[in-house]
């Protein structure tokens, strides 16, 4: 039998954020992480795998970062926990004893039981290097894709699959792609991207079977249109994977994932729970939250790595905080827009600003950006930002994390201590966020 | 006479940036700006002027910022100041009245009492279009140009230069460019950016004498040698223009600029002053500063603006937020760096972590990001960042600055909520902010 003082299960950015923030904390600690997968992918690198960085091979995460950690690596697949004697068992016939055992067990891909969903040349976005290199395999034979959900996967997804030069359709149950997400006005300017990109995004509307004998060649929609399809991927979104946790008797939540206290612990003081298979809380409304992101992980391995000796962080709760670039257009979102604040209770006000991201507007790499700030009246605290525009939005957005986090007021944005130049970002006399800020502050008085 | 409820005096980012937050806060004050220029420039666009944007004309503030503010331009020369009558006297024999008077006079370049100063084809940097007209005009005509200062303007117009294929060299008392502003090491990695674009840095030496029968032929150097020069240009600094206020009777700091209390007012209570001319406190120490920053002034104008008819904003003292784009490398800088944090007395971390800015590396655009972090030992506040890399070092300083203003500390940091996305960012496991952050954590251990 082994014995290690962390066990970490699962090896994509969560467990591997474990790993590092253990060894940063605690250099004497024997630390162990089994991943079942040979091979561990970037998870938000995978749609560029189809187009941009062109095989799985340019989208690793290299072993090193584990060895340079001196975290011992076992591939085999773990098959169940003995909470009483501390140990796991894997499908290896290993035993291995721990002193805090780490799950993160990740997520699987949502795929709707529709007839046909087993037909060859459906897929889903696994986190699994030989399933995606049998979908790019497919995608070279193929000229028609259909793509199940206008998500921020479907849609990068969609986008790659264009740059192969195929025919790509996007299929939306809402009335706009990425409509869970963003404002209208957004959703609209990124749909005017996927149409000048050739894209054919089809909404209201939802696959009610996958047709074919055999193997794929089309899709059937809720309105009776059929849609011819070589390809059929699901982007429809993520189911925490619990089993392990489950069989274990942790506690589960509502909402199927595994819960956890702000230390990150689950219901057994001794196994915590970080990642996509974790329970979160909106840091807004505290009430329990489905966002399930990379980023959310590695926040949350941060926390729960520190905890492993003694009890050393606490979170705070997910703001939730997204950027994606679809057809030259990059989007970011933070914390809750107008829509989901005004759902949860809450009275807000919304700033908007819009300017182009350098100045004079001639230099290079010039792009109009908008900005829409949400502020909570009674407290006037920042609670949302949505930025769109050109690559700047990818750390904009962190700006306007930053100021969620640090529960800054429209006053206090609105005097925001920037720093700006030509070459790099707005004027200063045009800084969107401050603008956004003292716009929504006249609305409050 | 003319009588106002807020006059200003400056048409730069401290003056327009006055009048809009004015109007934004007292919709029905009467707002008159009085300037000398015709025309106005954007300040720190200036360098642009002579390479990416190629002519003054496309670097302007266009007077429709006022006008739909509904803010009077009156385009003449403020003489003199009667606080006692509240009015202004103007050289084209104008009066005007005021309720509260906002100084915004900028300052001046220096230029050092050097013999041949006066020449033909010596040139500082000033804001002045007719000026700037006769610099372009100058370096149409020229082969080899000396610039003398290596800090952000010497260093942009060096660049700037060498896009017209100029011959350009650099003349730097310190022993490196930018040496006030940032450590060695990015000074360094600057000074390699200029190297490859063909530019010549001369460190540890200074112009004694510049050269020339009427029109300027050279530069003497220190160190006696002597650089070949058509045009010289200064770079090094600027003087807070501060006559009015003087000659009023305003109190004058030490370090030649208006004094300013924490809501922007001078020594008298109805007169405001802002901007390069105002006195600036540094936020961190507390201590009188001398930064002179368009982003700075714009922050202090909506603090004056906001307090034109009660108080409502102060100033909580300036972090100093800066960066620039010189030879494709991006810099940036917020609040203090160890060294000058250590000559403050303050005992400082430092935090270090270089990651590529897209993830993966083989992402467009991807450019190596290197971020240090200074924490204050005692209370772990973040105090400081300098960050080096691709063009996302724009924003990711704000991401900084928000920090600092925030006081967050470095666990803060460290498990800060950022997103991240492969075409924008780093990844999130190795996001530099907050890695820099747990790497400081290590040492204050």
């Amino acid at each position: 039998m082994i014995k290690t003082d962390a066990l970490i299960i699962g090896g994509s950015a969560a467990g591997i954020t474990t790993g590092i923030t253990i060894r940063r904390h605690y250099p004497g600690a024997k630390i162990t992480l089994v991943r079942k997968e040979q091979q561990v992918l970037i998870p938000c690198g995978i749609p560029y795998i189809f187009g941009t960085v062109g095989s799985t091979d340019n989208n690793l995460i290299p072993d090193a970062v584990l060895s340079k950690n001196d975290i011992d690596l076992i591939v085999d697949e773990v098959t169940s926990i003995d909470r009483e004697a501390k140990t796991i068992a894997t499908a290896g016939g290993e035993t291995i004893g721990y002193e805090k055992l780490f799950l993160a067990t990740g997520s699987v891909p949502l795929v709707p039981p529709l007839p046909g969903v087993d037909l060859e040349g459906v897929f889903s976005i696994k986190k699994d290097v030989p399933y995606l290199n049998r979908l790019l395999a497919a995608l070279d034979e193929a000229k028609d894709v259909v793509i199940i959900g206008g998500g921020f996967i479907g849609l990068e997804m969609a986008d790659e699959c264009k740059k192969r030069g195929l025919n790509v359709t996007v299929v939306e149950l809402l009335p706009h792609c990425l409509f869970l997400v963003f404002d209208e006005h957004v959703c609209v300017r990124m749909e005017e991207k996927l149409a000048e990109r050739g894209i054919k995004v089809v909404t209201n509307n939802k696959a009610t079977a996958i047709l074919g004998d055999g193997k794929v060649e089309g899709v059937k929609l809720e309105s009776g249109e059929e849609l011819k399809a070589d390809v059929v991927i699901f982007g429809i979104g993520v189911r925490p994977n619990v089993k392990l946790a489950q069989d274990a008797g942790l506690r589960i939540r509502e909402q199927r994932d595994i819960w956890v206290d702000r230390y990150m612990r689950t219901s057994d003081d001794d196994i915590f729970a970080v990642g996509d298979c974790a329970a979160k809380t909106n840091f807004i409304t505290n009430k329990p939250s489905t966002l399930r992101l990379a980023s959310i992980a590695t926040i949350e391995a941060r926390i729960a790595g520190a905890n492993f000796g003694e009890l050393r962080r606490e979170n705070v709760g997910a703001i939730g905080v997204f950027s994606t670039k679809i057809g030259g257009l990059s989007l970011g979102m933070a914390g809750m827009r107008a829509k989901t604040a005004q759902e949860a209770g809450l009275d807000v006000v919304v700033g908007t600003a819009e300017t182009v991201n350098r100045h004079p507007g001639g230099m290079p790499g010039a792009a109009l950006m908008r900005v829409d700030l949400v502020f909570h009246k009674w407290s006037c605290k920042l609670i949302g930002g949505q930025v769109s525009g050109g690559d700047s939005v990818g750390e904009f957005v962190n700006i306007v994390a930053a100021a969620i986090a640090a529960g800054v007021t429209a006053d206090e944005v609105a005097t925001f201590q920037m720093g700006t130049h030509p070459a790099l970002t707005a004027s200063c006399i045009a800084y969107p966020l401050v603008n956004a800020a003292e716009l929504a502050l006249k609305q409050m008085r």
